[in-house]
């Protein structure tokens, strides 16, 4: 939604001034208070002023923008995500290489008896082929990072906040996990998707070539 | 913004029967027509129907989602690009790496007297350590993607533009370049600034938290 000049002039008339007639702003405006009472509408209904009965307009502090904050807010993490990779911890470094090119995949998954135990990025892979190790032997459990200290994201939640764990955290991927209680009461997470910065990308391609 | 129910049966009505006037839709709806007048108002205005006279309203095709996609396709490239990190085709494999860890960045992009050659992923470079090569002779040219097969983006394309090609073509980064045609005829690219699925989730978050 695009709004108008005159409505972008009587935004920054209620933003300065309100709360504010709409006589008030009609005068302003060197207009007629009929004129403008469609532009007022539309403001109001699209959350942008408030008429207070008695008082005037009052500028809610939403933009267009805000609409579109909106609309994205409302995407969770479990209507994007894509199917995970995993692989279990004992796997060789060089294994693990071969399965991120055969799966065309930046980060893995690494599990031990199904449940997350860490994750492996390209990064990590890359710098464990430098150090000089016999990759073929050492398994990928000694380069991953290990939990707690992976950074994981719930279904539910929203995808706004995916994205910002990413970007915050600087990394490329996160393990969708749910929390699984044992029966000795130990918690353990099993991974149920995987959210990169591909699918961000994805989603963001989506929302605009929308008609 | 959001639509009141009332808005989306409008809409619906429209859809299925337009054009139709706003009393033919205020008898379906069992409302009077000074009832629908600011819905009608809204719809219009934001685009999502069109009033025509003499005919009725007819439904436009728009939906809250594509005033979604239009605030996405205003923003261009140069917008939003970073600083681009560039090497000599000549430098090492090794001194590569080392680079991409120094500079903490993803792909890197080559280039032969200051004009881009190729691009280099971390994926090239784990190839080539992986290959046995002795990665501190070999210069980076010899595992890069070479022109003219590199995905370039220019600064007053529309960002959404970039977000498509790093999805339909599988890469992380795009140079973006100007081209400056040299005394001999000859075009080449210069290396202005960089798009990576970083630089989409960054925007993502940005559109997502506005308030």
């Amino acid at each position: 939604m695009e709004l108008t000049k005159r409505q972008e002039q009587i935004v920054e008339i209620v933003k300065q001034e309100g709360p504010i007639t709409g006589r008030q702003i009609a005068e302003k405006l060197s207009l007629i208070r009929a004129t403008l009472r469609p532009d007022l509408t539309l403001l109001t209904m699209a959350g942008i002023l408030e008429a207070r009965p008695r008082v005037g307009y009052i500028f809610t502090g939403k933009t267009i923008n805000s609409l579109v904050a909106q609309r994205i807010n409302k995407i969770k993490v479990k209507d994007v995500c894509s199917f995970p990779f995993v692989l279990d911890e004992q796997v060789s470094i060089y294994d693990a290489i071969v399965s991120m090119f055969m799966e065309d995949v930046g980060t893995l998954f690494i599990t031990k008896n199904g449940y997350l135990e860490g994750v492996v990025s390209r990064k990590d892979l890359l710098k464990a082929t430098m150090g000089g190790m016999d990759v073929s032997k050492v398994p990928v459990m000694v380069v991953m990072t290990k939990m707690p200290n992976v950074v994981t994201i719930n279904p539910d939640d929203p995808i706004l906040l995916a994205a910002q764990k990413l970007v915050s955290r600087e990394i490329d991927a996160l393990p969708v996990v749910e929390v699984k209680t044992l029966a000795n009461g130990e918690e353990k997470l099993r991974v149920t998707g995987r959210i990169t910065k591909t699918t961000i990308t994805k989603l963001f391609v989506e929302l605009g070539e929308t008609r």
